[in-house]
């Protein structure tokens, strides 16, 4: 099942950098396994914001709710999450 | 270059049938073909609402907005475009 | 899995009562009818307005869609959807 | 009677994670408490959030008040109150 | 119980001035009566609108309702609810 | 004249429980004088918020704002202002 | 006392010409029959809407609103009211 | 030229008292030159804010940006500007 | 002066098509006369919106005021200005 | 292609002084640098606030989030992005 994920980060500017570098790197790591297993099919950055648009494929709303809530960056994210069906109008076959 | 755009259909109820059915049919007919050749590349229905989020794969701003703006359904719809670019954490081929 | 969804209903006040009628006696079977069958599984009114709250158990969001998508009512809602999960806290049985 | 209540939770990131922890585990604990009494009817987590879906069935708006008033995470969370009733399509026999 | 509810008034301006007068003088009726039998406890107009601020109180939120649904202007108002307690600096009788 | 005022207080969670209780014994002290004075005629709590609704009963709007700005609380506190005038409806003698 | 009134006009397009000038018409005569009395002490055009800035000099809320609701385009106008008092730093004989 | 503008202080409440009153003083001495000289043509209190409403007459918009951003409260306020016109309706010979 | 102006058209699906064309014949050709005389000037699409940003260079606040409120289409635009000034880090001879 | 971009700068009041200039002065060299490459084609100061309306004018929307990512100012601002494109009515050789 697909969800369109929209995730805002607000690291607070006084963050000491090597606290906020620790943070990105871990979050990078865990989004690109969850990339190469499938459940996060799309991850594109909102232009001119330290924002993305992700489209997250999982077996359940309980799977969806882990994945997002065990980021690294959780914490510091304005998340909002709309669940996503097949158009009928849609031609492709990686659209569901 | 890709773009994220969100459109809410408003068809009125007192629409004819017949006129909304020729709508619809000719806008699936306008979408699948901008699917076909890679403009759209992605058309998700956005669960309980008449409405999409769509991908767009465009060469320019302005073939965007030809291509949205000559929809059947486009003076019945509220339209967002935000641009997006490729994610630095993305692992996907087809992210960008 | 379980959906949080708000539904407002706005019935234009000119359309005849014949019409009205019909279509929320069609409704409230419908609405019965998938009370019944488990799918629909809690359904309140908001208390001063013609508004409802309601927590669907689906087995896919395309489920979800359907349901609420061929509701005789959709035309004239706005609705909105969360997708909910098992609370780390709820002792309840029915929470999940 | 029911209420819908809707509890956003904004601890600061900064707070020490002994404080969070405390927080946190006597909040659960008097939850599951009011579960168990039957006054906190209903317990959801908002997936992607760090925020609840809760119904409450009480005696009286002061009742309610003070249920959530005296919560540990109350000084943390933006709290939304929608007072429920039975909605006459409801054939549930727990819906009021 | 006390209720706080914000009701605002959109009748079209192209109804016919006798079904505008009908609706009004039995709106009126039926609020004074509300008033009389002391469940509509305070009816103010906000300054410059065609709306108001109310102070129900009522048994349960059935009754609340019910009070709010029945009234003639109800399919033309857009209305809010928000319960009401007793405030711990008080010192009015009547504020409960 | 009257005036509805609501009022959000937003003390910081930081702020020793000392101070708070000074603040608050001086706000509700105050709030009390101005309530046996007859300009505060209304003081209720929002049910789950921090928050009150409140009737002011003043000569002028400097006597409003001297009122209102001059509370231990003002710099915590979030506050809208709507002037009232009796209701054409209203058949209570104490609504204007 | 001073009021700050923001009315916004919203005409219906498709209102007959003759019926429109009418209204404004009697709006305009209204309007500075109010001017030349004190009561309604500046009007302003914002640029590039039809809606205008008002500042009213009442003796209550009352007067406030008859003068506002007796107008014309009443039923055509959205507007929002706040009071104002003077300002400690002005030195202007004419702002209270 | 006119401007209509609003502005919201938020001055933080944990400032020293001495620096706040210096701030405040300043911003006073400014705000009555720019009275005086008659570019800041009205000054008034929102009732229950820290916020005015002020009527700028000034040769040019960097003669308004220049007024304003050079104020001792600018770096703490929240700021709105509608450029205003002279009202058709108008009687006033102060109104433009 | 310049002045940012953004105008959102909101042409009635039901209007006749010739009504419709002959308004824009009418609009273009005014507003290309504006473009002319260096009143209005910039003028873009906003991607997939019936909408335009545009960058008005005018003597007054008044001058701005009647070029807008004449176009044929004012009467079904929601229009917003923000008065513009020149940037301090500007190195662009026409951007003032 | 051109993109409408509106910076907000929100630099907490606390910051030092130097570190504030040492920032505005290297945004500002960056900032005039993507001005001499036509990168960053306008830049206005909206009236009244810290905050600007920009035209960029870039081969691709990575060369967009790039620009502007890399911004002295970046981590304080907050930024929306509209893409523009060729209007119809306009005659302006620079429009596009």
């Amino acid at each position: 099942m697909l969800f369109h994920v929209r995730m805002n980060v607000n690291l607070p500017p006084e963050m000491p950098a090597a606290e906020a570098t620790a943070l990105k790197t871990k979050e990078k790591e865990i989004a690109q396994g969850l990339q190469s297993s499938g459940k996060w099919r799309h991850l594109w950055r909102i232009a001119g914001q330290y924002a993305n648009i992700s489209i997250f494929d999982v077996e359940s709303v309980d799977e969806l709710h882990t994945a997002i809530s065990t980021l690294p960056l959780f914490p510091y994210m304005q998340i909002e999450v709309m669940p996503l069906c097949r158009h009928p109008s849609s031609v492709r076959g990686d659209d569901s």
